[in-house]
Formats: structure tokens, sequence, C-alpha cells
């Protein structure tokens, strides 16, 4: 990256206060960041990080001006970030291209323009690859799979027979879509009999699906993912659930079977949530938390079983407090005691 | 698919009650079927889904007759209907045929009748196939290992050296079995020196792991899943843990190492269990508990640590009170030192 | 294994008692281990179990002798084992040599001496690897990708550009390092807008990841991991984390974007850790827990959110008796009632 702060400036459509002719060769967090490299201040509380930094320039917010820096005043800091982010990452970031004499194509599989697949992916019979597709090594795209423009699939992802990706979509290494859902029948004797799994996963435009997370086929129907939703990590999505859109997964989530949630729903890390209950739209559930009933739209929740965030607080700040309850309880108790004595 | 009522009844052994010419086109449950679908109600504790449903016909309990709806009485509605979805699967899911030729199989491994191997899947030395066992693309086969007949891996899953998989088996997507345990000698410095892992593991006949799922090797001896047990996706399961026959464990959840669980033992989703201790046969544990200890037989446990569901039910209840608890002891106290005042 | 009793002991350098001409020939459990095992006593705590163990002969500490077994005696028992591991694990395990004809390598990779790459490996340009790696069938590593000599990549695994792995590190089955990580734009319309991720990760030497694992590369920067430290299975560690040296991490943790832990850190399995906390030295974190805010070094911390280990333990005695204490408290309200009555 070489890159003047005039440049940048006229790139983001900033206003620039400071020296229009820094040279800005690297992109940073304010606490890592050196003379020629650009960072951002999100909003005005981080302006003693700012200050202490060793930035040379800052994407900072509209009419905010630093001591003795290059300064390019934006609307959104971090989203100004980002465009550089995604200039750098044309840089270093180089996907494979065209067809790989090593990969292995069914006949009847159809590809859009401009698609690469790497050696060692596998595309079977009857699917459909949109222009652009990119399809990393190892990869398996299952018969009849259908999968929009300019999605990119890193390795070892597994897309199974039948499952629809939009477009736009980022498909990380060692995901599974479409594996059967977990479903049997409890027979007499103990014994489980498997429930074939014959429905699908429809995956929506620019959803991006974090490594090794495995998506379930429905049993019968769908397992849907909204467009804009995206799911981090190691994320397990069992059968029949519905994602609405523009939602956020954290790592390590788990949707149980049939779990529906609406729009902007944000999930934090190694939540989970009981099957066949309903979360409304823009819900926000605490990092750790449990779900075990349906929610109402808006509704910001923590704990297991998760309860109305506030409360939630208010009981953990009691809890530490609990073996102090007891021994006020007995205290209590042996007052009564004498008072009571004749 | 395209069965008539009549067909049906006779497939599943049932009785009808309506429409015997009805043709069925379709599957789906009773929230989403048509006019030409067939649904199930599982008891008639269902009854107004079934009524309000747009189903055509529908698997119902014996002596159940639903308001001009085709009825198929059954036993078992679950089970009949998944003996449909196994005839909906058929014509579905196309398995891959024969030895691909960019398959690679070491010349001293030994294939049964009618394997299949697809494009980049990689069998090493001495491994052994049953008849009619299916490798999907990218699956890899170790040194040694013995797979029973007519079991199904799908691509990219991992099965090393020396491991023994039963008959009738699915292995789901990017699952790695055999990986080494997880073990170390604490040396006087800090350091973490690797103890080899040279033990293997043993599952059983009518086992299905779900994708993305990691069962470890022993240290020595033997890591093993019984018979007809089903485990879902990203579960974890330690080495030397031993799992016993038809047990059913949700996604996500954990089993610590030399673990050890009984018969027809149901771990909820996300839930966990420490090491070295034993969960007797039939114990169902709750989703996102966390078992710290044995159990008895017939345990019914939640909560982390896990205790009596019915006991950790009340004193959930009772927590959200706990704010509420301190200010009464408050107020007790006070009341208690205006009484005690001269 | 065919080793006499007197040649194990000059191989860990322990002193013999008993039969020096005892044939060993397997090594297991005290539990399972037979006339011809060896095994091990840790420490004189176990001292039961050793004598009631079939075990033919055992590492036992030093001074302790066994009734009629054959003991030798080491200062780490365990230590001592793991050496005897070893020697089996090099009976058994055989690992692939040379490259395969059905590796596809980039012209401009450069490989180290004694290098192997299995069947349907893929290596892109600019990769480095140094003597002696090990890449099985279906590892994918990225361009300029650079791994230190003696490095086991089981299969399967995804090495993604620009990432660095130390020497002697073991990455098992399925896991995927240098993800993009989870970084996002929250646009004012709801929308999430990708922040793309241009950092890098790197792994020290003689670090362990376990299969399944997920290690998601910086936005900007590093996602590092210390020399020593030993990763479970199915673990997920956030972009821009920073583990220190000889840490532990047990299977299905998740740790935030941006978390930092200090050296010989240990995880239980099933915990978390939420995003910018600093974990200092020595930290021990039991299973299950989700740690919330920042700890000093040596701090040992159970439950969500995790509080001291023994404050932990004390407030759980009493979380199962609030059902008790809520009726307590209705009890002495009413006697308060009855004496506050005129």
């Amino acid at each position: 990256m070489q890159l003047t702060a005039r440049e940048i400036a006229g790139r983001v459509g900033g206003t620039l206060v400071g020296d229009p002719d820094l040279l800005v060769t690297g992109l940073n967090s304010l606490e890592h960041a050196g003379a020629n490299d650009l960072s951002f201040m999100r909003d005005s509380r981080f302006a003693a990080r700012l200050e202490e930094s060793r930035a040379g320039a800052a994407f900072v917010p509209e009419g905010y001006v630093a001591n003795g820096k290059t300064c390019i005043q934006v609307a959104q800091p971090d989203a100004a970030f980002a465009v550089l982010l995604a200039i750098r990452e044309q840089e270093i970031r180089i996907h494979p291209k065209g067809i790989h004499p090593q990969a292995e194509i069914a006949p009847s599989a159809r590809l859009g323009k401009g698609c690469a697949v790497d050696a060692f992916a596998r595309v079977a019979e009857d699917a459909v690859l949109g222009d652009g597709v990119i399809l990393y090594s190892g990869v398996y795209i299952g018969r009849g799979v259908n999968i929009g423009p300019q999605t990119i699939v890193y390795p070892n992802a597994c897309i199974r027979e039948y499952v629809t990706v939009g477009g736009g979509c980022i498909i990380h290494a060692n995901v599974s879509i479409g594996s059967d859902g977990f479903g049997f029948v409890a027979l007499p004797d103990g014994r489980r009999h498997k429930i074939p799994q014959v429905g699908t996963v429809e995956i929506g435009d620019d959803v991006e699906i974090g490594a090794n997370t495995a998506v379930d086929r429905a049993t019968v129907g769908v397992t849907r993912i909204g467009k804009g939703t995206k799911i981090d990590n190691l994320v397990q999505i069992g059968h029949n659930v519905t994602i609405g859109e523009h939602c956020t997964i954290s790592g390590a989530c788990a949707l149980a079977g049939s779990a529906s949630i609406g729009n902007r729903v944000t999930m934090g890390g190694q939540s989970g949530m009981a099957g066949h209950i309903h979360i409304g739209d823009d819900c926000i559930i605490g990092g750790g938390s449990g779900v075990t009933g349906s929610l109402a739209p808006g509704s910001i929740v923590q704990g297991t079983p998760a309860i109305d965030q506030k409360l939630n607080q208010r009981v953990w700040l009691s809890f530490k407090r609990l073996p102090e309850v007891l021994k006020r309880l007995r205290q209590i108790e042996q007052r009564l005691d004498r008072m009571e004595k004749p």
C-alpha cells in the first residue's frame, strides 16, 4: 500500500485536516500503528488513545481534530477504515483463477463466466455455479447444488446435494452445509431409528459462514439463512432452523432444530437456543447464554436460562452474596429465638 | 414421489380412512403441507394442528379419525412417516458409484464388493472396507482402518490409522476420528511434554456421527462408541471415553477424557461432561448442562454443575428472586433492631 | 513392542526392583494392564490401584516398592511412561514419505529436505516448508505460508495465505488456520458490512492444535499463539487473540476477538472468554466457565460469570438451598408479624 493522505481522503469522500502528502504504507490499530500507518478512532470516547498513538494518520468523526496528527474526517470512521482494508485485501488476497486440470467437474454441471476451481475440488452432477464463483482446493459441491455469482468457497468446505447458496457469499474452510439433520424415532426397545432427512438448505445473498460451522439440511422443507446474515466459526445450526436477515451469530453458538430467529438478531459467543422457539427481530443474546423460550422483538437477555439482561445482572450481584444470606438468616433466627423465649 | 393413499397404507401396514385414490406427491410437516402432501400427527395432543393443516393426508394413531382428511392409522405415526421419508430419500440421494479414477487407494488396501470411492478420496495401506462402503470425495482412510459393510463416509471426513468403524454407520462431512488425545506431562518448568497417543477408536454398528465432530484415539486402549449411538454435529469426544449403546448426543456437546456413559443416555445440546466420571444407563442430561460427577442410572439432571432437574427448576425460580431476598433480609433486620431497642 | 524390564529401566534411567528379564509387550493403564504389560503409578495415593492391578510391571516414584510387581523407580512415572509410548508410537505411526505424484505443489513453493506431501495435498505459490515437514492427504497450504521444520499437518487441515507456523508443531485433521476474523461495521439500516481481514496468524514452535479447531487471522496485525501451547479439538480462537507460551486449552473452548492470555494458562473444557480482556500468567479457568473480565496472574476461577473458584464453590452450595431460604424468610416474617401484633 502506497497512498497519500490526500488520495485516501478522496477514496472515502472525507475532509482532510493535516499533511496531504503524508505517505500511508500500512493500516493498523491505534495501539500498534506507526508513523506511516493509518488508523481510526470510532468516536471521541477514544480520544486519549488516539493522542497517545504513534499513528501518522487516522479516520476520525466529522468535526474532530487531533493534535499533530493528519486526520481524515468521515461520517463513520470504522466504515472508512474498512474501505482501506478492502484496498489492502485486493493487494494480498490472490484467489485461484481458471479451472485447474486437477479439478473434477461432472459433465452435467454448469459453470458461469469467470469461475475458478482449484485442484482437488469436486463438483457433482447438475450443480450450477454463477459467474465468478471461486472454489478453493478440496471443496465438495454436491449434486444439483446452486451457487449464486461471486460466492467464494474456501478449502475443504462441503456443500451437499440440492443446497442453494446465494450470491456474494463467503463460505470458510471446513464448513459443512446440508448434512443430515439429527432426527430419530425412539423405538420401544430403546433403539433410535433414523428419520431420513430429505429437505434442503437455502442461504441468501451476502451471507458469511465461518470456518468449521455446520448447517444441517431440513427433515422436510428448508433450513433457511436470510440475506446478509453473518455466522462465525464452529456454529451448529440444526435442521429446519430459520434465521432472518442481517443477523450476527458469534463463534461456538448452537441453534437446536426448528428454532427460528428474526432479522438483525445478535447472538454472543457460545450461546445456545432450544429447539422450536422463536426469537423476535433485533433481539440481543449475551455470550454464553442459553435461551429456553421464545423472545419478543427487541429483547436483550443473558444467562442460562436466559432472562432480561438487567435483571440477570442484579441477580448475579446478589448471587455472590448467597453464603452471606444464609449466615444472616441464621443470625436473625437466633435473635428471634432469644426474643421469643419467655 | 407418486403414491396413492392406498399404496402408502399398504407400505406401512396401516388402516386407511378416507380417499384411497388420493395422490401423494410430497411429504411435509403439518404446518407446511398442502393438498397432495402427506404429514403425520404424533398423538392426539396435536389434533388442532392437524385439523388446521392443509395436508391432504396424514398418519395418525390407531383409532383416530380427522374431519375431512384422508387418515392412515398406524401404531407409531412418526415411524411410519420415516418409512415414507426413506422412499423419498432413495429418489433423491444418489451416492457415488464405483472407484473413481482420481481416487488414490493403496495396493495393500482391501475393498469389499460394490464399494464406491469418489475422486480425491485416499485409502492408505492395509485398510479394509466391507461390502458396499461408500467414500465421498476428499475422505481420508488411514493405514489399517477397518470399516464394516454399507457404511457411508461423507466428504472430507478423516478416519485415522487403525480405527475400527462398524457396519451401517454414517460418518458426516469433515468429521475427525482417531486424532491424538489431549494428554501432556506437566514438566517442573511449566512446559507440557506430549504423551504419545497410541490407542485407537472402536465404533459399533449403526452409529451416526455428525458433521465436524471429533473423536480422539485413546492414549492406550480404546475410545469406544457402542452400537446404535447417534452423535450430532460439532461434538468433542476425548481420549478413552466410553459411550454405550443407543445413546443420543446432541450438537456441540463435549465429553472430557475417560468419561464413560452407559446405554440409552441422552445429552441435550451444548452439554458437557468432566473427565473420569460415569453416567449410568438411561440418564438424561439437559441442554447446556455441565456434569461434574458420576450419575446413577436413570438420573435426569440440569444446570452447571448439573443437579436433579426438578430441584434445578425450583432453584432457578428462586434464583430470580435473589434481589428480593436481600431486600427482605434488610427489612427483617431493621424490624428486629427496632424491637430489640430498649 | 518387545523389551525386557532391564532394557526399559535403561531407557529411562530408572532403578529396577524385581525381575529384570520380564518381557514387556504392551503398555496400558493400571485398570487394563495384563501380565506382560507395563503401566505406571503417578504417586503413592494410587498404591491400592497398583496392588490390585494385573500389570506385570510399572513405573513408580523413587523409593516405592510394590508387592510382587516388577517396579522401575523414576522421578516422574508419567513422564517415563510417555517415553515408552513414544517408542510404541514409532512402531505404529507410519507417516507418508516423499512427494506423492498426486500432490499439487506450486512451482514457486520451496520445500526443505525430507518433506512428505501425500496425494491431494495442495501447496500454493511461495509457500515455504522447513525440513521434514509432513503434509497428509487433502491438506491446503496457502500462498506465502511458512512452516517450520518437522511440523506434521494431518488430513484436510487448511492453513491459509501468509500464516506462519513454527517447527515441531502438530496440526490435526480438519483444522482451519487463517480464516477471516469475524468483523463487521453495523450500518445505520441494520446491515453488516464486512471488515476485510488482512492480518495474519503466527504460531510458535512445539504448538499442537486439535482436530476441527479454528484460528482466525487478525483484522490487521497478528493472531498469536506462543511456543509450547497445546490446544485441544473444536476450539474457537477469534481474530487478534494473543495466547502466551505453554498454555493448555481444552476442547470446545472459545476465545473472542482480541482476548489475550499470558503464559502457562489452563482453560478447562467448554470454557469461554470475552473479547478484549487480559488473563495473567498461570491462571486456571475451570471447565464450562465464562470469563467476562481480566484476571490477575495466578487467578483460579470458575462459573459464568467466572469468579474465584473457592467463592464459587461456597456460593453453589448455598445455591441449592435457595428454595429453603425463601421458606425460612417467610417463616421469619410470620414470627415477626406475630410479635409485633399488639
